[in-house]
């Protein structure tokens, strides 16, 4: 799924012949809109950032629930079993549970703080067990939330430090980490560990000492996990952290690149991480060699680089052009373009191999 | 999809509803056929012991083409981009690549040693960048094949050792290990390294020493990755091996199990690693605690438990029960049985979420 983000629209595409199917109209504000599918990979659900919740069935490209379940929403995730949708959101905050067949409310999860006072929820993410963690960026928490009954989830509650902006949760469905946008630093939870608990990692590198103005936020969710060690984009600064979670997630080395990183993607062997950036690099695209870390090619393909997704074993790299109204697809062996297809204002690609992979 | 191997046919299922689908008939001997997948999940291509290659229809459940492509024929697999199918024979032994739509054959590979000599082949494999990978067992060989251009692929030949057995690739396209039969310990090509080259590790695990009897051999596709460790079927012996990829393959521990390994199979999240046995503990199922290295359960589902398969996010696993003639499905977190299907002496089962991973 490609989203056209100023026309609320989706375009549904294929990725062994690079071919449009079809589009759904009618779905709302996409700016910063993201999907998730359900298991099977026929149905997407579409999160607006006006709240807008949407179940699209893929095969007959329609529209087969709408609803809007908050006034400003930022993403969601389905539960590891397929059955239940959770949405994020910013206003009012908190977290809702939907039956994934109907979008019935299951349960609403205000996002209260220790100190009482209502915080924005980022950071969504399925977990093994039919759980979810999330964060909440004024309350400074990490949250893990039990959703085996789904209309009585129950809530673990964990200090996490300034201003936690976004997280993520590795593939492998162990730790969760949070940037935190008020300390220099990041929050980490071993899930494995029982009671869990958050600690900071990686505290030191850069973002706390005169920080640079940061003109878009870096997003988490695209953090690469490659050859084990994770490459995260600095935020505010001109470079890739890696970091080794078999050594308790210390800094491993830093890869300079041509500007504030966005989003770093490792192709699924982790051989490449791509690097896209925001104003004024966005034109701009950079693929690393993870054996060296070092720059193999600078590509600057087009206007307004949003967002990239990989076919599911890597061969193609998809990625989105909002100001040159196009997607492009690369050949990641030769790193050329081997096709275009037009977009109006494309934004966030979504393949659905996301069905069956955690976090995503 | 479920093989009925001595029926000739294979049912299809779905994990959602866990419900089976339908079958298809006609597909010769199946006594241990494998299958591969389209990359988009729609077509099957199923090898069977006989030679047969059959091309199926998922969707439609038809056969769409089907061939004899050798006399004794024991897997293949399928290119990362989805265009060439490849089969591995015992005899004539070599290896062939077929058009992905049409089984049309694009090239033959005699699998002839150093020595001038057939070898069966052994360990086929797909590798990132239309490459493929595989072991000669008489000719104590790894191959690594370039299919680019698939009617002309060309051949890098590597001593490995005595009697490669079968062989795997990490789920990252890095790492290529085949268990040797003729010696004490694994051949190992990192394939990152130019040029490539095989070198031993584990040597000495007690294969050679007073080697058990091998009821069954292991296979090596079952070998687990789980937090970057690889947990291995230790041939002959009752244990599984953990040896560390990041620390040269050293063997960082041993798990001692109920019987001779088959499959060590890891949850998608790596949490977990359940095993299966050889005869005459082929009732038994094992699951180990990867965080404590531990058995944490034992159960005995049936009789003649031949394969395991985890859905994609591993919140279930179904085994087959040959000899009980049933298809058995876990609660991974609970650990109990959750449904029960019936099967005609099942033996393989493959879900399609295969198309979308290296290796499988």
């Amino acid at each position: 799924m490609v989203i056209e983000r100023a026309a609320g629209r989706i375009q549904v595409v294929e990725t062994t012949g690079r071919t449009h199917l079809g589009t759904v109209e009618g779905l709302g504000d996409l700016s910063h809109a993201s999907v998730v599918f359900g298991r099977d990979g026929r149905h997407a659900y579409v999160f607006g950032r006006d709240g807008g919740l949407t179940r699209i069935d893929l095969l007959t490209r329609t529209i087969t629930h709408r609803i809007r379940q908050a006034g400003n929403s930022i993403g969601g995730a389905i539960l590891q079993n397929g059955r239940v949708v959770a949405a994020q959101n910013y206003a009012p905050g908190g977290i809702k549970l939907f039956d994934a067949d109907t979008l019935e409310l299951l349960a609403e999860i205000p996002a209260t703080g220790a100190d009482g006072r209502p915080s924005k929820v980022v950071g969504l993410a399925d977990l093994p067990g039919q759980r979810l963690a999330a964060s909440l960026f004024e309350a400074g928490e990490i949250w893990i939330i039990d959703a085996s009954d789904p209309r009585q989830p129950a809530v673990t509650k964990l200090p996490a430090g300034r201003q936690p902006y976004d997280a993520l949760v590795t593939p492998d469905g162990r730790w969760y980490l949070a940037g935190l946008f008020g300390e220099d630093g990041l929050s980490l939870v071993d899930l494995w560990q029982a009671p869990p608990a958050a600690r900071k990692v990686l505290s030191g590198y850069g973002r706390g000492e005169a920080p640079l103005p940061v003109y878009k936020m870096p997003h988490l969710r695209g953090w690469a996990m490659a050859q084990g060690q994770a490459w995260l984009p600095a935020i505010g600064r001109h470079e890739l952290l890696v970091a080794d979670p078999a050594r308790g997630w210390q800094e491993q080395g830093r890869v300079p690149v041509a500007g504030q990183p966005v989003f770093a993607m490792a192709r699924p062997d982790g051989r490449q991480v791509w690097v896209n950036f925001a104003f004024p690099k966005n034109d701009t695209v950079q693929v690393i060699d993870t054996a060296t870390r070092r720059v193999v090619k600078t590509l600057t393909p087009c206007r307004g680089v949003l967002h990239m997704e990989f076919t599911p074993k890597g061969e193609s790299l998809w990625l989105s052009c909002r100001d040159d109204n196009r997607v492009e697809i690369y050949d990641t062996a030769t790193l050329r373009r081997v096709a275009t297809l037009p977009a109006d204002q494309p934004s966030g690609i979504f393949f659905t191999a996301r069905a069956q992979r955690m976090g995503m």
